[in-house]
């Protein structure tokens, strides 16, 4: 277990833990006492159908919602619904490799065991029939690997989701995806100081996270990105200080151990391990009413990857953000993504 | 210097090295005895006004030009035209950090200076004078940081260039290229066996040279490249297969310093040097009647970089070529590739 002051209240505001007891994990071996760090917005009703969830991402946690999607002038309204999110496992919040103790000290850091998109479901589904009595759910809505997991509810519980939107993510990885995630993990698995995964400290592996943010910078942001110097409207004077002042310290800040476990799961994302490797089979056991929601500048997650899922899912329509920012657009740093957000998923709020 | 048998004819084939003398360089300091790699097919005329000069692309050598582009059934015509290819300093057959004895002993491998493209055309343009008597060109093509070197010749010597074909590269580098190359660099440089330059053998830097290939496998072909699984038309069963068998033996059999040696060049780039950062002036020098070449599914120099500056470009005009492989269809691996070249070079050759 390694003390990393970055997973705390101090840096990521209000969370409960919630334990949902032993998970057993797809790939074998089990989470004796998997806690999940959910954050809550808004008040489940009498009849707990008010529910929505919201999945995170790589390196994301519930605070990028908490500030830029949740708000009673945005589509995921606290005054109308009741908004859970629940951070993934190995994301540093809930269990995770740098802070498996307890119960979980025997898959601390490098013994942490290989989790999937699935498990993250299962373990959600059981923290919110069990501790929140909540079956079914307004709308399921994530970004990135957050859409990996919209995507395996959709399949999984098929009859729990009402609504689902997968942002800028796919069901299935693609290739491209899992040799890009290739590219970030060796960054970091290179760097002498992370010796295996028993490194003491973040600060030891700070060469390879400088590394893996320097990849990100090229595929996470577009060509256009940086060519307009849109990194201007954070305040920044050069891309160089924006990589210092910005992306560099966003992932040093994290502790690799946790990227890699979270990285292996977006490598492995894929609905059609349910269907025996048939995608279209997968995508047909949805009963969401679905808007898939890709961003035009995404490099890795591009448009027409969504249109070739969109095609095989029911009750689905496709609706493209336009985003210079690409894939880190999710971010809401451009005053215009988040309209488009609220637009869609208020048009899917709205469908009965 | 090391001897590394892949910059040898066994690999290579044909070549002659050819000395320009002492090349003064632009970011200060020179090259003793700057030595060109040169190979030549056709034959020059009594006139020496049938020279087409062919460049060369990050870790390419004339070889690709000899295999895929040149031949009687090509536009670039050896029975027609006395072609050129001059390898670019650096490169590992022209004088480059690996191989710099003799007169250039004291700059070897880590003392290597810095080399920009305008320091190539110099020397390009002295060589084919002094060696060839060679004043005007029928035209000057190249491919990436080809594409770089034809335009600092469309800038640099106007009235040298009758026509020129820039093919998926760019004028004045991009900031999303920079940091591109700096994610290649910085996979080579980070690993121990580097010793900062002054390793004893490239299968030292064998694990950097690997992470290098994997970026290249993320950008270098487009994501479409990964889904269809083009490599199997290499004959290979598997990405990884294609990765083992192909990118990171093609990189690995490679020098570093050599490799960083043209990243450097590559990232500076900018034919608006000459013009205090005006690239409009800069790119409105060019009297070549000129067919900017940009490959649809590049990912880093997208087609729109080449529009904006063959806006700029007087006497140019911009023609896509389809190729799902991306950036790296310079390779001419896709059957439809070099047929969509050809086309566009014999209409540039035949205009007047």
């Amino acid at each position: 277990m390694i003390d990393n002051p970055y997973y705390s209240h101090e840096f990521h505001g209000d969370y409960d833990l919630v334990s949902v007891g032993r998970l057993d994990l797809e790939e074998g071996g089990s989470i004796p006492d998997c806690q999940l760090a959910i954050a809550t917005f808004g008040t489940l009703n009498e009849a707990k159908d008010n529910a929505i969830l919201v999945t995170t991402w790589y390196s994301g946690s519930h605070q990028i919602f908490r500030d830029v999607y949740i708000g009673p002038d945005h589509a995921l309204n606290p005054d109308k619904y009741f908004i859970v999110v629940i951070n993934q496992i190995g994301g540093g919040l809930s269990t995770s490799p740098h802070n498996a103790a307890g119960a979980n000290a025997d898959i601390g850091m490098s013994r942490f065991p290989c989790i999937r998109i699935g498990d993250d479901v299962v373990a959600q589904e059981r923290l919110l029939r069990e501790h929140f009595g909540i079956e079914t759910l307004q709308l399921v809505v994530g970004g990135s690997m957050g859409a990996q997991q919209t995507y395996e509810w959709m399949v999984r519980f098929p009859g729990k989701v009402r609504r689902a939107a997968p942002i800028a993510g796919t069901a299935q990885n693609t290739p491209h995806d899992f040799l890009y995630t290739k590219a970030l993990v060796e960054a970091i698995i290179s760097d002498p100081g992370f010796k295996d995964g028993e490194y003491s400290s973040n600060a030891d592996v700070i060469d390879g996270l400088k590394r893996h943010a320097g990849i990100w910078a090229v595929m996470g942001f577009s060509t256009e990105f940086w060519k307009q110097e849109v990194w201007r409207a954070l305040q920044f004077e050069s891309k160089e200080a924006f990589m210092e002042g910005f992306l560099e310290p966003y992932f040093t800040a994290m502790d690799p151990n946790d990227l890699l476990c979270m990285a292996w799961k977006w490598q492995h994302g894929d609905v059609a391990r349910h269907t025996g490797g048939d995608l279209a089979a997968a995508l047909g056991r949805n009963e969401a009413t679905t808007r898939i929601l890709p961003i035009n500048e995404d490099m890795f997650f591009p448009v027409r990857d969504h249109e070739t899922e969109q095609a095989l899912t029911p009750k689905s329509e496709l609706r493209v953000i336009d985003d210079v920012l690409g894939h880190l657009g999710l971010f809401g740093v451009a005053p215009t993504y988040i309209g488009q957000v609220d637009q869609h998923l208020n048009e899917l709020l709205a469908t009965s």
